[in-house]
């Protein structure tokens, strides 16, 4: 199969998934962007779209090459209430970028909302939900393609001002199998999200491929069990975080400057992709720590569903197809699937456990 | 401290060295652009210098926000005898962005001098010189500061080419403690390289940065023994791999797909830096798997020395103090370096080893 | 507190319950004697009690020593279907064995009922109710003072025979917190049992300690819901097993000749025994891999509420005092019991992984 | 092959290793009898040889049936110096102990010679020279078979000591690969200890198989370069303990308490046994941490060279084909070699390292 873009016109988010087809998302900005230099960790704002454009365009630029649909606005805290001036500014840049880089290839724009911090402290509705306008306008001023929430406790307010804009919604909550803080359950966040007005429902971040998935299934029941439908939407982290506790790997003692040994690998990101699929799941992406490799092992899982491969595996062998012209027989020996499916990556940590206790 | 570029006219990398300056190198091109699309696993070649120029200025921007002081030409394979035609054309392109990058701040730009591939099958002095001389030909026409000649066994043939030019010769040798192929100890090898003219000696590549210091040790030892005297260089692998045997991570069943787990936190490369810098080393930097943060945190781990920061600082806390108003107390609590220099960071993954057998 | 035996004559097994004892269990016999070579694996049949009496004599003597209040006597898979035709001799041998050593201290005796082979296959009440009654005829011959069953599926038959004796009848199950085959919670289970004429009830073999206190939590509060009153008996593994399935450790890859890195140290049987202490557990023993030592910590753990120290302790220094003379000052430091509860033990095994997945 | 006793009369020591035999010696005392509760752990004095001789001749008894040909006295740390009055009594009783076990089978008894407590202070060597005399006049008296000094730093006077007896004078050394405190390496001490009258030579104790066999190899080269010859012989420790420092086990943090994870398997040992075959040594056994299933092992797996097995495997199937009749076929499945010594066992125990710096 020859690395190809997909052809022809480009079909909004609901009548691709509508008509069966996988939707790739795309991957960590705050976390990548932090280890190359342009973002603040424990601040996490995306100011980068006006101080540093070019390192923006790029990163959303390595998304679509690995196979990307969606190009989500890096738009991240980026409302009133978190940033100080500037939001505006910042949310009309990611737009703009977002855009660029769509055009490129066969992407949409996603304009990402975000949770307000106000939330934790007032559940204000009318000062809540005019935050979530505010941050709209600018969206339907740039004429995203569509909307998709994420991280917002307050999810059914935000659906409720999103829906008031004839984009479709979509929301990812980061919750998972064992439900939130408030004890409700994967399932009935997803029916209540429906009910709200949101026409793809799902989790991102929080919680690693495994993990998210488990909610996934929760959530399907719930759907299903509730006779509501709707899309499934999958964005987990690209670490492995089977230890994490309710609120997910901010609790881990490692987050956030010692999650390297729990970066998944690419083989790893494929059998997700794989189980996602099955599971019902259309659109499929990543959040922190999904990096354009990750994104790629989804679309090159996927290509005999698909079709097609994205444009970067013109820079990947199948399943390590690319060493078998290597000067030692025994790294040509590991040009095969058999031998990355199975194998147990050791850390080279053998002062280090396998597991950590959350701090909370 | 504030961040700050370092004022003031660029100097020479020996007169940098020679005053007793700090010079940080860059890190990892090859293993880097694979993650992000723009580079195959198993070829290793650089055209994406000329393919996708964007995404490697792109890097080499990174690179000198977090602080390197050297900008290396991305020339590895680039030669005659490993790329078919364009490998001039690459060399080009390479050193224009380079120098494009450098002018941007306090860099130098070092033209990366890489070893044959026929050496291995003819050990034909004439042939492999001519192949060193066409590559010099192409850095003295694009006037880089200084050579590297790096992963080149046959490094006293490159030396006695590149020394007719009139730039200082830096070499790396991949080799660790043990020695090399031939049972040529460090601190040999190192006498050999000086004595054929080579100003500044050390390691790069192929073992983790514990390792990469104790043959930089040996290095250093064989000089003095031999009444010798040379700047010393070191850019080891961002990778833990204690495990690997006597020719690297190569030969670890992880490479190059699996190896997420191996690396370094950047509190690892901090206590590198630091032991680095005690052992007399002045050239820091990296190899295959060092990121822009973990070039930024040598910088910082030696700004006290340096008297400033690197750019990319702005957006880094040192040790972890970005944390410090974090809405859980918890996560409070890691803004502080007894925190991050104590952490022992679990993998995510109990099912995994923590060492590996090397497979040869 | 000086060692020492508890004075008085000796009280029944409720006796001793009802008026708050605590009353420890003795620990491994199968897994115990098959390393010490009296027991072969795969068949665990007792018939070293005549075979080798000594060697099963020294066991108990090594569980009174160590703090056992209990011998039982070591009759498992002794019973018609299980062993050819000796099995009355064994059993009475076995009765033998445990009354001679349980005299020399404060000690009961209680008659180990095993489960049937043929239950698994046929569910006859008639023939497998024969079985318990003739295990019974020897038990009360032996005059016995108590009887346990353990590993009964067929729990509530065994019951009911049981207590056809004037006898006191405790049951252990081998049920996880996900409850039996059948998927009968550990809580209906217990309820089940007492309904039947059960004065003990609780958890004995397969799982943890850690994972048997969650079953008897969920004994506990069926119990507790149903209305019904009984003492509360735990014997867990002395492996650590976290990672086994719903059946316990023999699905493990290690079972049974590769369990040796899973073996719980003296200080987590000590934690072990204060939380079942504190869940009101009463009757704390051990079952497959409890060694002696391991009896001898429940006993250390919990003298100050008992108020006496069993003889063993003559050779045992509280959390590792006896190091307190060692000639190395850093030997010397680990006599104290921060030291012990705060260590995280190196398995010497960096090739290994940490948890297994079980076969099943 | 049926598990049967060696036939005929029994030959000495030197008699056996220069026909070729294999000499299979027995295990550990003072740590298997701390577990038992006999021996106080910081003291490890065998006074129980006289309070508790029941529990020392099962345990001699076990390693008898499990194969070992030498009964050692268990005399540790029984000298004038190290216990108050009772010394030779305990000594006495222990040559009585070890020659009653000794003649139920095909086993010789050995001396055990311990070391001075105070070599550390004082290099006084007529004083010390007199202590071993006095330990060596109860051996006489009590008429053993042979003599192993053991754990004496002070050697070559013990050496020089002993061949005043017409007895075969086995040493052995606890040194690793590095070599002792005094930097004398294995070969060197090997050379030193057979000059001085030593007619097997060997290590026991401190350091795990891998370890000692390493160290072996190097006393064997030290022997052939200087023209000596003498028997080999290796008693390690049953742990593993790669990662312990120059001076052993000890160091580590979790001895003497928390060691169990580091337990080796049966199967590690036949894997030893046969390494340590191939290596030339003949005289093989190990120390703490050795229990009675660990001497079978090594008797189970020379069975084909010596051409019958021990007592205790009649309760033994071979490479765990006791298993073959389990009810579950996945059970049944690990009845073979290539299971077991394929297994990588798992310690249960995600939330602990690999391996542990040792404390010095």
């Amino acid at each position: 199969m020859a690395p190809a873009g997909r052809p022809g016109a480009k079909k909004g988010i609901l009548e691709r998934l509508e008509s069966g087809e996988v939707v790739i998302g795309d991957g960590s900005f705050l976390i990548t962007l932090e280890k190359r230099g342009y973002v603040k960790a424990g601040l996490w704002t995306p100011e980068a779209v006006i101080e540093h454009p070019d390192a923006v365009r790029q990163l959303h630029m390595e998304f679509l090459r690995a196979g990307s649909n969606v190009m989500q606005t890096f738009t991240f805290s980026a409302s009133e209430d978190n940033m100080e001036s500037k939001w505006e500014d910042v949310n009309a840049a990611a737009c703009d970028l977002a855009r660029e880089v769509a055009g490129k290839g066969d992407a949409l724009v996603a304009g990402g909302i975000c949770q307000t911090s106000i939330y934790k402290y007032q559940k204000d509705e009318a000062r809540i939900k005019k935050l979530f306008r505010q941050q709209l306008e600018v969206f339907a001023w740039k004429n995203v393609d569509f909307l998709i929430a994420e991280h917002v406790e307050e999810a059914v307010w935000a659906v409720e001002v999103l829906k008031e804009s004839d984009r479709p919604v979509a929301v990812t909550m980061c919750i998972g199998p064992e439900g939130d803080m408030h004890d409700i359950t994967p399932g009935e966040c997803a029916v209540r999200l429906v009910k709200a007005g949101a026409s793809i429902v799902g989790v991102n971040c929080r919680f690693g491929p495994d993990t998210s998935l488990k909610t996934m299934e929760l959530m399907k029941e719930g759907l299903e069990w509730a006779g509501l439908k709707a899309h499934l939407m999958v964005q987990p982290l690209g670490f492995h975080a089977p230890d994490c506790g309710k609120e997910g790997f901010v609790d881990l003692p490692e987050y956030p400057f010692g999650l390297e040994s729990r970066v998944a690998t690419r083989w790893d990101i494929q059998k997700y992709a794989r189980e996602a699929y099955n599971l019902g799941v259309r659109y499929i992406g990543g959040c922190c720590g999904f990096e354009p490799y990750h994104i790629r092992a989804i679309a090159e899982e996927l290509a005999p569903e698909r079709g097609f491969l994205p444009p970067a595996s013109e820079k990947h062998g199948s399943w390590g197809s690319g060493l078998d012209m290597h000067t030692k027989p025994w790294i040509r020996a590991r040009a095969r699937r058999e031998y990355w499916e199975n194998l147990l990556p050791a850390s080279g940590r053998p002062f280090c456990p396998s597991l950590s206790k959350p701090d909370f």
